[in-house]
């Protein structure tokens, strides 16, 4: 484990004589046959089913939510400078990689909650959403200068939807499958577990490029 | 969607038809409730449970195997020179990275399987892993010269453990947890998932680097 994920996150230290006391750690099993048991919210980096959402949902929300917690510990204290930053022509700054995060979970709540095949989306969204989206040139030319809550702020109402439409739904849902990645079946927890691993691999990126900047 | 990842991996396309025919698509519901119903194999796309894993464990190990399928196919075209090439003094080359997953893979595999506190491994295991593990300078001087064929078989001789290991436990054993992430309570869903998306990070980084010696 490296330093950096061990000190991760700036959430208090919850001692494990509490949560033995409140029976969290002597029995941590969440059985799946019981939907009203429900994972501790103590502790982000309890992976598990989660109260008001199905098991399984609950259970992809809750490494989506870990994710986003340690993409937001890695950003959170960069000046506009940095988040604008490229190591050369052909980068994207942070700050665009941040706003394509949110652009990329809005085009896939458009897919799996609305159904809406991968594009068809109304010229409105697409005028909002296709730059982050695909990055590149425009997206060097057009975000650029905003501070550190615009992206995080533009990420949270973005995931405040996902919430709101997985708490919706059930685990018959989060299995259905249409052709989709490689054209092969693909279901919506494939889906949302891209959208939850891209954000890791951004990190990836985002990462390597704060390392330049503070050599 | 990114062209790259609607056209990733090398799998067939499986028709649709075949699998209404077997009852696979009109029956996605994987109920928790029944560990014997597994999801189907046929696609990397459809995360949920696996036959010959506890319903949860399935569920993990088939993101895993989907990321891992995307990090093969990110690199397996790329020459010796291109594993080892640095973006600069401080960079690490994808071989390197390569072979990190690896690590990281086998010391959650001691700490999760073993029960051990991590870096309290034996010499024996330190000397072969430590360097791919901490990368940097070291990483830089030793892993060099490899073949794909070497990097690979590593990464599959290490998850075929993963995979008998997981194949051994319950959903139980995967909620169990420790101080671990930030001193929280961390189970172990929450290591190996931090083992898969660790992939994912990487593989942005593998990206960025192969998208510089494409230019």
């Amino acid at each position: 484990m490296k330093n950096e994920e061990k000190n991760i996150g700036r959430r208090k230290f919850i001692k494990v004589s509490t949560l033995l006391t409140a029976g969290l750690v002597s029995t941590p099993l969440m059985s799946f046959s019981q939907p009203s048991s429900t994972q501790s919210a103590e502790s982000i980096y309890l992976i598990g089913p989660q109260k008001g959402y199905s098991p399984q949902i609950g259970t992809l929300l809750s490494t989506m939510t870990m994710m986003r917690e340690w993409v937001i510990a890695t950003v959170k204290d960069l000046s506009i400078e940095q988040l604008d930053f490229q190591i050369d022509d052909q980068s994207n700054s942070i700050g665009a990689m941040l706003l394509h995060l949110a652009a990329t979970e809005k085009y896939y709540q458009l897919n799996t909650f609305e159904e809406m095949e991968w594009g068809t989306w109304s010229e409105e969204i697409k005028k909002e959403w296709d730059v982050p989206s695909g990055l590149g040139e425009e997206g060097r030319k057009q975000i650029i200068g905003n501070d550190i809550d615009y992206y995080l702020s533009k990420l949270k109402e973005v995931r405040e939807v996902t919430k709101k439409e997985f708490a919706k739904r059930d685990d018959e849902w989060i299995m259905k499958s249409e052709p989709f990645f490689n054209n092969e079946p693909t279901n919506n927890y494939c889906k949302w577990f891209h959208v939850c691993e891209h954000e890791s691999n951004h990190r990836g990126q985002m990462k390597f490029i704060i390392q330049r900047f503070q050599a």
